[in-house]
């Protein structure tokens, strides 16, 4: 525990630079020449230095604007806009102003946005679809700043807390109920492979085989973007096979509207010669023509969740639980429908 | 221009409160007795107050951090996440953080997200379909705090500037390209009577039926919220009439999703026998059953341009126009085409 208690002092001494020029980087300040801030910054994550307390002022007498941050691979999507809402409203309630990022598609931060963050002193950071690297992670630790990631891409360390909801179910429950209207041949376009949502989601897929004693055929498994061009461009593919699925899993709803317009294009009615399995329930699902049956991914409350956490924390409060996966539900409209052949 | 001159310490004086009571208030700070507050903004406003200089710090030597407010009446739905992300876009190039805020529904903020603005200091405020009262206005002024309307739905005061498009524009290329395809029983279901842009979007209804030297029917006009169950509602009573339209306008693509499933229940088919434009051109509707017609209003591009005003205007810079209507186009998909009578 003696690591903690390094201090600013010892750690301009050992720099050799000023005490106020320690503290100007912990707080993201620009005026420090870059090759500075770098030794500092190496000094800092040698000692693993922490600020003393994380906690921080609240309530009446704070002078600092709370704020939280929250960051996005990519924003401009209903996805994205549910997450938002749940943030926001907890944050509201909170009197808590909500800083929005977007990465632009990359799931790391750039250094700039560290240091931008770090200026700002947020309550805390919360990570949509994307995660810190260990010099970021104690980038944020030795500034207190609390972090807390949704709907994680990768596997972040035991005590990274976390939010999301349960992939492998939400991929059970689509499959089983597909299975048990008599479809035998699932084909899925699922999201990128390197994404470990879209790894579960497929495995629930061939646990719902598994346990209906069907076999899955692998050949049948597609992988790309979240988005409705990979849906499309798949599904025109497994669609026009000789031996094409009967039912399709899409593993968004998105990506089930570009498979709606490939058996539109093949001709094929939804459901009647083609069932198909959205995943979110974007609130969008009701309306569309047919009504999606969906995978209902309560992303307003993941966000909500995650707000709430990371306020507990930025109070210097300890949450229930860290690591929470909410759970899925299948909503069943009318895009899925006995097989044709059945 | 006296006015103008008034000092911090002559409002004190006149308040009988001491200086930093005054910076309190004006600094949005909760510390200060709620009357005392009253009686200083009071006072403030009586001398039309304004800080000496509305150019803000800038660049490596800010000690603030740099924010910019979007605040929206309402932000759940693809319209929003547009905007956000053509302002998120542009404040994200200056390295300015943008912070989120919901009104929810309201088109006024409360006096308490004033004060947290106030308290946060951002560069300036964008507020969309929402606008401030004149007490809320000069809070922003006396504190020179910058702010933009975005799309507005009333009628700011001339120095207020504003980013919207042009719907009576959109109103109007919507119902000419109903018209030239030979429809004459054209129906409407518009956003709020009492929002200006509605009512912008049905006069160019209005006026592409005179320039045509076809008599527009005031009783197929219909106004709602710009949802989704409006356009249901509204369609269902309009198309089960027997002088029934052979097109409906939508006044959001939201509105035109509802229509659409009215018309699915009463076995109507789009475009065979109803056509439907929508209004927004979302990037959803290009993958709708099908794709839709619709006005294509520049959200992402409005949400961009005014945060560059509102960033030139916090660094006391004048943009080249303050008040700009973007131009409003029509895309042509498939869910328009000739009335089967004809």
């Amino acid at each position: 525990m003696s690591k903690n208690r390094t201090t600013i002092a010892q750690i301009a001494a050992e720099v050799g630079v000023s005490v106020p020029t320690v503290s100007k980087v912990l707080n993201g300040r620009a005026d420090v020449a870059e090759a500075t801030r770098l030794r500092v910054e190496a000094a800092l994550t040698a000692h693993e230095y922490r600020k003393p307390s994380a906690a921080r002022t609240t309530g009446a007498n704070a002078s600092r604007p709370r704020l939280l941050d929250l960051v996005f691979h990519e924003a401009q999507n209903l996805w994205a806009q549910e997450i938002i809402t749940g943030v926001e409203r907890t944050a509201g309630a909170a009197r808590v102003g909500v800083v929005l990022s977007e990465l632009g598609g990359s799931h790391r931060p750039t250094q700039e946005w560290m240091d931008d963050v770090s200026a700002r002193r947020p309550l805390g950071v919360l990570l949509v679809l994307s995660d810190l690297d260990d010099v970021q992670r104690h980038q944020f630790s030795s500034r207190a700043v609390p972090y807390v990631v949704l709907d994680t891409q990768g596997t972040p360390p035991a005590d990274v807390p976390t939010v999301g909801s349960n992939n492998w179910h939400g991929g059970f429950i689509a499959t089983r109920h597909l299975l048990e209207l008599g479809h035998t041949r699932i084909g899925v376009v699922m999201g990128p492979s390197d994404v470990l949502c879209s790894r579960a989601r497929v495995d629930g897929y061939r646990s719902a085989h598994d346990q209906a004693g069907i076999a899955s055929d692998p050949g049948l498994v597609r992988w790309g973007p979240f988005e409705a061009p990979s849906g499309y461009r798949h599904a025109l593919e497994l669609l026009s096979r000789p031996d094409r699925p009967t039912a399709i899993f899409a593993g968004s709803d998105y990506v089930a509207l570009g498979v709606a317009r490939a058996a539109r294009e093949l001709g094929l009615r939804i459901p009647e010669d083609l069932s198909l399995v959205g995943y979110d329930n974007l609130p969008i699902t009701e309306w569309l023509n047919p009504p999606l049956t969906t995978v209902d991914q309560p992303l307003r409350e993941m966000g909500s969740l995650a707000a709430q956490m990371l306020i507990t924390l930025a109070e210097g409060g300890s949450p229930a639980s860290t690591r929470v996966d909410l759970m899925t539900e299948l909503v069943v409209r009318d895009s899925t429908a006995r097989p044709a052949t059945v």
